[in-house]
C-alpha cells in the first residue's frame, strides 16, 4: 500500500485506528469454542479458534479502523496450527479487506542474508504491507526489508514499555539520544514512503522531539488502553496537519472487550468509540 | 543445560564449536532430494529435505561440536513445513544428542507479555536450551526469558555485521558505548548461569574490552568463515582460562562444504578441522 492510499483511507473513515490481533486462546469466548467444535476437525481446533476469532473481530471492527496488526508471538505460541492461523488471517484480510493496511508485528532484524530471508517470508509468502523491525544491528539488518515496492519497515524507535528507558534514552556527548540516532540514521536507508517508526503512546511529550526529526513519517503508536497512554496527548504532539501521520494501535482494549457471546459487538463498540474520538480530533 | 555441564562437554570433546543450521533448500544436494522423493509424500518434500539434511549434518558433525544453532529465518521462510522441520530437528537433537546445547537463533524481544509468549514457545514447546534475544527494548523485554531453570538468554551485544557500528558503538559522555551498557545493565537481570552474549568474531580486539565487563560469561561468537573473523584472535582475547567461555559458531563453512553426495562427510571434515584448531588452542 502507498502512503497516499493510506492517507486517503484515514480521511474516508475519519480514523487512524489499528486493531492489534494479539489473539490468546485462554481469552476466547466459550460460545466461539462451541461453534469451532462443530465445524472443524479435532486436530484443527486451535487453528479454527484463532482464525474464527480473528475473522469475527475483523468483520466487526473493519468500518472503524484502517489497519490490523497481528502479533507473531501469539501465533508462534501454538506451533504449526498457530502459524497456519496467522497465514489464513492475512489471506482473509487481503481477500475481504484489501484496503486495510496489514502489519506483521514480529520485531525481526538480523545480519543481511538472514534479514533477506525474513523479508521474503513476510512480504512475498504472507504478503503483509509492513513488518516491525528492531534497529540494534544497524543498516544491513534493515536494508533487505526496504527493497519491496509498496511494502514498509516499521522501525522500533521509542517503545511503550518501561524497559524503553534502559537503552533508548542513552545520550551521546552532544546530548543526542539513541532513539534520535535511530530516527536520524535510518532516514539514510528509507524515506516517508517506505518507513515508519514505533513510538509508544506512553512517551507523551517526547512526540514533540520526535516530530522535529521525522516531521513527515508515519508513526505506529502502541500503548493506549491497557498500557496507559493518552490518545489526546499523542495527537497533540504527534499528528501531522493534513496527512495525520499516525496509526494508533489498541489490542486488548478492543479484542477482549467482552468474553461473552457478544465479544464481536463489544469489540466493534470499543473500536467505534476510538474512531469517534479520532474523528473529533481530526476535525478539531 | 547447566554451565558446568556445558564446560564438561567442552573439555571432553576438546571443542567449543557450535554448528549453525542455516538450512537453505536451494543449497541442498541433489542426491538428498532423490532420497526424500522416495521416502516422503509430495506435500512433505520441503519438510523432508530440511529435516533429512539437518539429521545428516548433525550425525556427521556431532563428535566435533558441543552446540547446534538453527536460525529461525531459514525455517520460517518455508511456512508451516519449515516450522515443522525446525520442531523435528529440535526433537531429533534432544532425543539423539541430549548432551549438545541447542540454541534457537531467533533474536526475539518485545514488551513483557509478548516476550513471555516467546519464552513459552521456545523453552516449553520446543525445549531448546537457549534463545538469542535483542536488547533494544530493555529489562522487561528480557526478564520473561530468564525465569526458566537451566535455560539461557543469549543477548546481542556486539554483532558480527557491518551495521553493528551504526548504534552499538554509540558513546555516552563517560565514553561508555551502547554494547558496554548492554553488558553492564543486563548483569542486573541475569548471571553467568543463565545469560550469554553475542559478540561477533569480526570484532577482534574488542574482546579485551568485553572481557573486562563480563569476565565469566559465555560468549556466542558468530562470524568466523564466511564473514571473515579469526578463531585465533577470538581465543587470544576472549577465552577464559579453564572454563573456556566461548561457543564459536560456523554455519555456511560447514554445512555447505560440499553440495555433492559427500556433503555430510565434507561437513564432518570441516567441523573436525575447527575442532582440532580448538583443541590445539585449549592445550596451548
Amino acid at each position: 500500500m502507498t502512503r497516499q492510499e493510506l492517507i486517503k483511507q484515514i480521511h474516508d473513515k475519519q480514523s487512524f485506528l489499528c486493531v492489534g490481533l494479539d489473539t490468546d486462546l485462554s481469552k476466547i469466548p466459550q460460545s466461539l469454542m462451541k461453534t469451532v467444535r462443530k465445524e472443524y476437525e479435532e486436530e484443527e481446533y486451535t487453528y479454527g479458534m484463532l482464525l474464527e476469532f480473528n475473522a469475527s473481530i475483523i468483520d466487526a471492527t473493519a468500518p472503524y479502523c484502517v489497519a490490523y496488526k497481528p502479533n507473531l508471538a501469539f501465533y508462534e505460541a501454538y506451533g504449526m496450527e498457530g502459524i497456519a492461523a496467522f497465514e489464513s488471517t492475512i489471506e482473509y484480510l487481503n481477500e475481504n479487506y484489501p484496503d486495510h493496511f496489514v502489519i506483521a508485528d514480529a520485531k525481526r532484524g538480523d545480519i543481511g542474508n538472514t534479514s533477506a530471508m525474513y523479508a521474503k517470508t513476510f512480504f512475498e509468502q504472507y504478503d503483509v504491507d509492513a513488518l516491525t523491525v528492531a534497529p540494534y544491528m544497524g543498516e544491513d539488518s534493515v536494508m533487505p526489508f526496504l527493497g519491496y515496492k509498496d511494502k514498509w519497515v516499521i522501525l522500533l524507535a521509542l517503545t511503550s514499555n518501561k524497559g524503553s528507558h534502559d537503552f533508548q534514552l542513552m545520550e551521546d556527548v552532544k546530548g543526542e539520544r539513541l532513539f534520535e540516532k535511530v530516527l536520524k540514521t535510518s532516514q539514510q536507508w528509507g524515506d516517508k514512503d517506505n518507513m515508519m517508526y514505533v513510538v509508544g503512546a506512553t512517551q507523551g511529550r517526547m512526540f514533540e522531539d520526535i516530530r522535529k526529526l521525522v516531521p513527515d513519517h508515519f508513526l505506529l503508536v502502541p500503548g493506549i488502553g491497557a498500557q496507559g497512554g493518552s490518545l489526546e496527548e499523542v495527537c497533540r504532539y504527534g499528528m501531522i496537519p493534513g496527512d495525520v501521520g499516525l496509526l494508533v494501535n489498541s489490542s486488548r482494549g478492543i479484542i477482549y472487550a467482552s468474553q461473552g457471546e457478544d465479544f464481536a459487538e463489544k469489540a466493534a463498540e470499543k473500536a467505534q468509540e476510538l474512531q469517534q474520538q479520532m474523528a473529533a480530533i481530526m476535525k478539531g
